[in-house]
């Protein structure tokens, strides 16, 4: 068993990426900027923003975070992106999700311009991935086959079993890994809460991407011996750390991870991955790579 | 065994247009006028066109025709759309595929406005679509939902195999079985050229969507007692017929069809559904029922 180890990787990454941005530094060249909308003060959002805001100094990105309060309009905030979509200096932002409830997140990410949508939840970079085109392909997706083509993971022909079917991950990754290219090229199965059979399903799989937000959902006796298992669950439950939480993921690790050829940990696997995909989608976007 | 009947439905479907558009002309409003873009002289577009604007007319539509030497530059092809974006009594349009090689065919479809994109090929209509928000949802996907629907085929749980991942077909019809909606809510498998253990994986389906191309692949040995099948191929082999030639579908019918619950024939199963599905964006169009 060999772990895929995100942190390891996203600093690789995170090297060649402030390599990149040094060069063009030297260049003269247009210095990629990341804003970060955040409203209200949920403990999961100020983390995640803190860290991208960190990245970003890491990197030697520019960046600018916009707070809001809760309790916010939806018009002060349609009109927060509106700026932010005309403002030549900022290359890509994200609103950061979830919302308070009485702003509809679908009209907030349909009104960034989609040349800036580097978390690529605007529809059209959703359908140009879809259809196999350049686009800003979001970060956790994009982390998860970054991790692939890493680690030389085969994926061509093998069969790739998704639990989940969100938005943000599951459908996203299904996508992917059945495009004609590599990493894709696998025969997917995109699996959720009505689907029977799971663990037979499951055990079919040579591939398994399980993005639940079930705690431990995934036990040793639904996965193939040799399988490679990437853990997307991060649920906090209590424990023994620093601010008395941790992060457990939708794989039951001890167990799962003997069988296994690679398996991603949690924490260390996918979420810095998902991190350096948005600084990377943030780099193309300074570089106009994708859209003019 | 019974025969998912798409002539019947559409005829059905078509009833129905047709009085809505009775309505909407008796209340002295907006009759759907659908424009077709055709390039060159290929047969099998003769064909779609000329049977798209038929139904146009069967239905109380108004109806376009715009039509090129197969020697039309892309400049003057996206003139033409252009026009079409901004005429005002237009409200939704095709650019019949395929389009002769010097013609990008993904800058056409981009370039259609995508409030008046009937087909659902621009990528603001596939995000959409993968999303699950209102848009125009490409007319085989569609129509072959609209067939489980009619027949009241439960998909709920289900297991959907999909052969193809084409963008017109594959996997658009992948997504939607997947969606949180009926008829979706399927565990859907998705296969294509790379795919191993093909009749091992189409033996597990109780849906099989079969949309490669491949005259006569799928045989009774990969289909499980009982499985619903839906045959979207039509290619055209020599046969006894007026023109001296036949529809063959991916599908070998005469074994398959005895082990089905329901089996689409071809021609008159997912065809004419196509048709009609394509009509009713451009109802939907003229009544502005998903875009303003």
């Amino acid at each position: 068993m060999q772990l895929l180890d995100g942190r390891a990787v996203s600093d690789q990454i995170k090297k060649e990426i402030a390599g990149e941005v040094l060069r063009i530094r030297e260049a003269g060249g247009k210095i990629p900027h990341l804003a970060a909308v955040l409203v209200g003060h949920d403990g999961g959002s100020e983390t995640y923003v803190r860290s991208k805001v960190r990245t970003c100094e890491e990197l030697g990105f520019k960046s600018s975070l916009i707070r809001y309060e809760e309790d916010v309009t939806e018009e002060e905030l349609l009109a927060c992106v509106d700026r932010l979509n005309k403002e030549a200096d900022i290359d890509g932002f994200i609103v950061q999700l979830p919302l308070p409830k009485h702003i509809s997140e679908q009209k907030i990410i349909e009104s960034i311009d989609y040349r800036k949508d580097v978390d690529g939840f605007h529809p059209i970079n959703v359908g140009r991935m879809s259809i196999g085109l350049p686009c800003f392909v979001s970060a956790t997706p994009a982390g998860i086959l970054e991790l692939f083509r890493r680690y030389g993971i085969e994926t061509r022909g093998k069969h790739c079993v998704v639990l989940g079917r969100s938005n943000i991950v599951g459908k996203p990754v299904a996508m992917l890994m059945m495009q004609k290219s590599e990493p894709g090229n696998s025969t997917v199965t995109v699996c959720h809460s009505y689907s029977a059979n799971l663990k037979e399903i499951c055990l079919s799989a040579d591939i398994i991407i399980v993005a639940l937000g079930v705690p431990e959902f995934l036990k040793a006796d639904m996965v193939k011996e040799g399988a490679v298992v990437v853990d997307v669950g991060t649920t906090r439950t209590p424990g023994k750390t620093r601010n008395g939480s941790k992060l457990t993921g939708d794989v039951k690790f001890d167990e799962v991870s003997p069988k296994c050829s690679y398996i991603t940990p949690v924490p260390g696997g996918v979420g810095p991955m998902t991190i350096v995909s948005l600084m990377r989608n943030t780099l193309l976007a300074g570089k106009k790579s994708i859209y003019e």
